[in-house]
C-alpha cells in the first residue's frame, strides 16, 4: 500500500488520523501556498451544501432573509466597537493597494461582519415598523492564524452569520436562543452530533458581546469542539454604529442586536464524532453519497446482465429519493471499490454479481455493520431505506453514549482535575466560583478551558473546584479545539 | 410623494430609471464606505439565490461538482501567464500586511481563480483517468473597477465560475459549446431574456483564452449586456501551471481546459430586460414572491372572515407550490401595498375585501396586465396558476420582439453606421472584415463594440460595413454595458 494511502489508527495518533481521514476521503487539501488556508473538495464541498440545505430552511422558517455585505471593511471601522477591535484586530487581513494605488484608507479582509452591517442597520432602521430586522449571510470571512487545521480552524473559512436588531432586550435575547436551538436541534437530529447548550464565561465570549452562548460537542479524543455561537451583542454595536430607531412612544433608542454562526468547522466535528479506523463515517442526513452500487462481474457475458441488473436497482433507489451511485469503473477491481467508498463514507454498499442475480438476491454491507447481509431483491429499497434511518439514529445515540461516559462528575478537588488532565482528556463537570483568576489557572496548569456553563445543569453542588469557595455554577471544564 | 420614491421615466433618463428601480424595489444599494462595493439587499439577493439553484442543478446534471478555492492568490500566480497578467493585474486589490506583519509576497484577492486552480489541478491530475476534471465554485471575486453601477460592475461581485480540464481539445471545445447552451437556455427559458450566442474577436477574448464564447441581450435601451462566458482556455495555463497528465498511449502531455462564469450582472439584465416606469418586473420563474394576498377591509367587524378566507387562500396557493405572500400589515393601506409590490416586481396581486366574498370571487391583477379581473374563489389557484405560465411566456416574447425589432440589418457603409450610432442605440448586424483596425475605428468613433460572430448567421453578405473590403464575418454591433 502506497504510504499517502495509510490512515493512521486512531488509538496511535488521533491528529495524524484525523489528517489522514479527512486526505483519505478526499475532502480538503491544505493550500500551502495561501498560509493557512485549504481547498475544500468536492467531496467535503458536497457536504457544506447539505449542511447549507439543512440550515437555511431553518433560517427560513424562523423568518430571516439572506443578503450580502462587503468582504472589505474599512479598517476605523474596527476600532469603533472597543471590545471587538481588542479581539479582532491582531488577526485581520489588510488590503493596502488596488487598482495599480495605495489606498488612502485600508480595507481589512472581514473576519466577521458586525461592524460593517452595523453601518448598515443605521442606514436602514427608522422606526419600531423597521424591526426586527433579521438577515443572514452565507460568506468567507478571514482570520489569520498561527495554528491551522483542515476544517477546524484556517486563515479563510466559509460560515453564515445571523445579524438581527429588535426594539426590546427580551426579544432579542429570545432569537439568542431560538438561533442556539436551530443550532442543537441540527447538531443532533441532522449531524447526529451531541450537544451540551451552554453560556461562555465572561472571558470566552465574544469580542463585543453583552454574552455568548455555545453548542459545545464531544469529539472521540475527548476533547470539545464549540460548533456553534449565538450573541447577545445588548446595544453595543447600536451605540457604536449609532444605529437608533424611533420607539412606540416616538421616543429615539439605540436597537438591540444579536449574531450568530457556524463555520465549515462542523465538517471538521463531524469527522471527529464518527469516523474510523477505516475512514469517514457519515450520518445519512448529510451523506453526497447514501449507497454506492458496486457490479461484481468477472466474466465478460455476465456483465451484460449484471449491468442491467444494476442500473434497475439504481433507478428504484434514486427514484425513492436516496442518493445513490453506481460505480461502473472497469479499470478497479470490486475490493478496491469497497475500500474506496468506506474510506470516503458511503453509508452502504450494494454488490451485485451473477450468483446474486441467481439467487434473486442482492448483498449489503453498513458502513458502520461488522456484517454483510444477503437480502432478496424485491426487499431491497425497504432494507436500504431502514438502513439508513436506523443509522441515523445508532450515530446520535453511539456519540451520545460516548460522551456521556466521558464526562467526570465526581471530581472532588484541584488535584483531582489535574491528575485527571495530565493523563487524559474528558469532559469534567465541576463546579465554579465564577472568579476569573480560577478560569485563569485552570486554563494555565491546565490547558482545559471552562466551555460553558450549561443551561441545564448548572446549580452548584459543592465549593469550587479550583480554590474550594462558594460554587457558584456547574460547569463543563475541558481541552478543546 | 417622497423624493427618494420616484421612479424617472425611462423615456427621460434610462440611466437614472434603472437606479430609481433597484431603490424603489429595495434590492441592493452603493456601499460608499467600500469604494465600487454594493450591499445585496435581502429582495435583491433572493433573486440570486433562485438563479443559483436554477444553474446549479444545470451544472450537476451536466457532471460538475462544485469546490472552493481560496480567496487570495500569491502576486506571483498572477504573472504566470502572460495574457492573464495583462488583463487582471491593473485592477486587482492586494492584501500585503496581515497578522500585524508585512507579508514576505503579497497576495491578490481572485479576480478570477484560472491561476490558482491550475496550480491545484497540477496536483491532482495525474492520468487521463482523472480527467475530466469538471469542478464550478460559487464565490465573490474583486476587480477594481473605476466607473460602478450597481450589480452590472462593481468592485466586488458574487459569480460562479467553472474550471474543467480535459485529454483532448476536441472534448474541452465541447464542454465550451455546452456551457453556453446551458447559459442561453437559463437565460431564454429562465431569465426570459433573448440572447444571441456568438464567439468574441481577438481583441474581446478572455485575457488567456484561445477563444471565448458568450450570450450577448438586448436591454430596452438598444445597448448590449454581455451577460455570461465561456472560454477554450487551449494548454494555456496548463503550460503556465504544468498540468501535465500521461495519456492512454503513456506520453505526459499538457492538460485542455475551460472556464465560464455567470454574476450577479444577471441581475442588472432582468432588471433592465423586463421592468418598466412603475418598478420591476421579474419572470415568475425567479421572482422570489409571485403572488401577493392583499385583504381589503375598512370594516373592524369585517377583518376575521376576511382574514380566514386570506389565509385559506394562501395555504391553498402554498400547497399547490406558488411563492405567496399574505401582506396582513395593519398600518398600511391596501394602496400603499399595492403600490409597493408593484415596485417590487411581484407578478400578481390578489385583492380580497368583504365584497368579493359575498360574491364568492377574487380579484387578481397581474403585474404586466392592464386590467383587474374577477375570478370566481373556485377557479383562484386554476387562474393564478395560468397568469404565472402567461406571464412568463409572454416576458420572453415581449422581449424577443423588442429585440428584433431594434437590429438594423441594413447599414450599407460607415457613414450609415456612424449616423445611426450618434443618434441611437441598436444592434447593427453588419459586415466586417475581421481586422483589429477596423474593430478598433468602430469602437473609438462610434463607441459601439463588435458584441459577437454569432454561431448561426455569421456567413458575410456583402463588404466591410467599416473599410468596404471583403467582408469575412457577419457581426453584431452595439453600444454595450
Amino acid at each position: 500500500m502506497d504510504d499517502k494511502e495509510v490512515i493512521t489508527p486512531r488509538s496511535k495518533d488521533y491528529s495524524q488520523w484525523y489528517l489522514d481521514v479527512v486526505r483519505a476521503a478526499d475532502m480538503a487539501e491544505v493550500a500551502e501556498v495561501v498560509k493557512g488556508c485549504m481547498v475544500i473538495k468536492p467531496h467535503g464541498y458536497a457536504i457544506w451544501e447539505k449542511i447549507q440545505r439543512e440550515l437555511d430552511d431553518r433560517f427560513k422558517a424562523t423568518g430571516h432573509h439572506n443578503a450580502y455585505f462587503p468582504l472589505l471593511i474599512p479598517e476605523s471601522f474596527m476600532r469603533k466597537e472597543a471590545d471587538h477591535v481588542e479581539g479582532f484586530a491582531p488577526e485581520v487581513a489588510v488590503v493596502t493597494h488596488a487598482g495599480g494605488k495605495k489606498l488612502e484608507e485600508p480595507y481589512v479582509i472581514r473576519p466577521t461582519s458586525e461592524t460593517i452591517i452595523g453601518y448598515f442597520f443605521a442606514k436602514w432602521i427608522e422606526s419600531w415598523r423597521d424591526l426586527p430586522l433579521k438577515v443572514n449571510q452565507w460568506a468567507n470571512v478571514m482570520r489569520w492564524e498561527m495554528r491551522t487545521r483542515l476544517f477546524l480552524r484556517t486563515g479563510e473559512f466559509l460560515w453564515q452569520e445571523g445579524h438581527t436588531a429588535h426594539d426590546n432586550h427580551e426579544e432579542a435575547k429570545e432569537e439568542v436562543m431560538r438561533m442556539l436551538d436551530v443550532y442543537a436541534d441540527f447538531a443532533e437530529n441532522v449531524m447526529a452530533m451531541p450537544v451540551i447548550k451552554g453560556q461562555k464565561s465572561e472571558h470566552e465570549k465574544f469580542a463585543g458581546a453583552v454574552s455568548t452562548f455555545c453548542i459545545e460537542a464531544m469529539m472521540q479524543d475527548g476533547k470539545a469542539l464549540q460548533a456553534g455561537t449565538s450573541h447577545d451583542l445588548g446595544q453595543n454595536f447600536g451605540k457604536a454604529f449609532d444605529v437608533t430607531f424611533q420607539n412606540k412612544e416616538g421616543k429615539l433608542d439605540y436597537v438591540w442586536q444579536t449574531s450568530w454562526g457556524v463555520s465549515t468547522r462542523l465538517i471538521g466535528g463531524l469527522i471527529m464524532t464518527h469516523s474510523d479506523d477505516n475512514g469517514l463515517v457519515l450520518p445519512p442526513k448529510l451523506a453526497p453519497i447514501q449507497a454506492v452500487i458496486i457490479p461484481v462481474c468477472q466474466k465478460e457475458a455476465d456483465k451484460e446482465r449484471v449491468m442491467a441488473a444494476a442500473n434497475a436497482l439504481f433507478s428504484e433507489l434514486k427514484g425513492a429519493g436516496v442518493a445513490v451511485k453506481l460505480d461502473d469503473r472497469d479499470y478497479l477491481r470490486p475490493g478496491a471499490k469497497y475500500y474506496e467508498w468506506e474510506r470516503k463514507g458511503v453509508c452502504l454498499r450494494i454488490e451485485l454479481g451473477p450468483k446474486d442475480l441467481d439467487k434473486n438476491q442482492v448483498v449489503i454491507k453498513g458502513r458502520i455493520a461488522e456484517k454483510k447481509e444477503f437480502i432478496p431483491r424485491e426487499n431491497a429499497l425497504n432494507v436500504v431505506l431502514n438502513m439508513l434511518a436506523d443509522m441515523q439514529k445508532e450515530l446520535l445515540s453511539r456519540a451520545k453514549a460516548y460522551r456521556d461516559a466521558n464526562i467526570v462528575s465526581d471530581i472532588a478537588d484541584y488535584k483531582g482535575l489535574s491528575d485527571l488532565f495530565a493523563k487524559e482528556n474528558k469532559f469534567v463537570y465541576a463546579n465554579w466560583c465564577g472568579s476569573p483568576a480560577c478560569e485563569a489557572k485552570i486554563q494555565e496548569e491546565n490547558k482545559a478551558t471552562i466551555r460553558c456553563i450549561p443551561l441545564i445543569g448548572s446549580e452548584p453542588t459543592g465549593p469550587c473546584v479550583c480554590c474550594g469557595g462558594e460554587g457558584k455554577h456547574r460547569v463543563y471544564i475541558a481541552k478543546s479545539y
